[in-house]
């Protein structure tokens, strides 16, 4: 079924950032964000995280939990932090990792609940010009 | 008027690359990407540039023209491309200027015309957590 695989809507832009609350600050003073969901912590992923709600899309801000988040080591290379991924929506999470390893990309990882409580995986930026992808699939309800 | 001021849409991300055919072929081939419009040269900007339409936003495929293009020394500090900005939608260029000024953000530059006939501005990665942030006003008739 690898023809039917095809990239839904550009879910969210994931932004690491060394502090929620200060990013929160930056987000609402500087750009007059009306609409960001209260920080939550993901645990099993090392990250605390919360999401600038746009009329289409959103920006996920990052902070990590602890030394051991992988997003740890992004901060400690990008001080102020930076633009970490690009999240797309797709219908099945399991065949599109099936299509995706087929045609030879690094998945990482198997499918495991992401923030918006669906399954997700990450494609290694190797595959995709240096960018990290995420593969989140759609919230049922949602489309 | 700085009350006024919010953001909109996500527009695109900008992802700049080594090669445009080469990341052309990714999204189609990799991603299943089917939309994806002709590369176009921007030369006051240095650029070439297409765009990979997602149902709700856009991918800004970004290649350098020349060694004096900005985005020249961001592919030699990372040869495989990354995430290089982030747009976002506002409704007045010039108004969204004065208050991203009054609030003490570094705009870099005048407005100018961007890619997609419509006057951008960016705003310096300091002020928004290592982020480059584009602000493009909202093509007219668009909304």
């Amino acid at each position: 079924m690898a023809e039917d695989f095809k990239l839904g809507p550009l879910n969210h832009v994931g932004v690491a950032v060394p502090s929620l609350p200060d990013a929160i600050e930056t987000y609402k003073t500087l750009y007059g964000a009306t609409d960001i969901t209260e920080p939550f912590d993901m645990p099993a992923q090392g990250v605390k995280v919360c999401f600038v709600n746009l009329p289409n899309s959103q920006i996920e801000l990052i902070e990590p939990l602890n030394e051991e988040s992988p997003i740890h080591n992004f901060i400690q290379k990008n001080p102020k932090g930076g633009q970490h991924h690009v999240c797309f929506e797709v219908a099945d999470i399991h065949q599109a990792v099936d299509v995706m390893k087929a045609r030879g990309a690094t998945v990482l990882g198997e499918p495991r609940i992401g923030a918006h409580g669906t399954p997700i995986v990450f494609v290694h930026p190797k595959n995709s010009n240096g960018v990290l992808v995420e593969l989140m699939e759609t919230p049922k309800g949602d489309h």
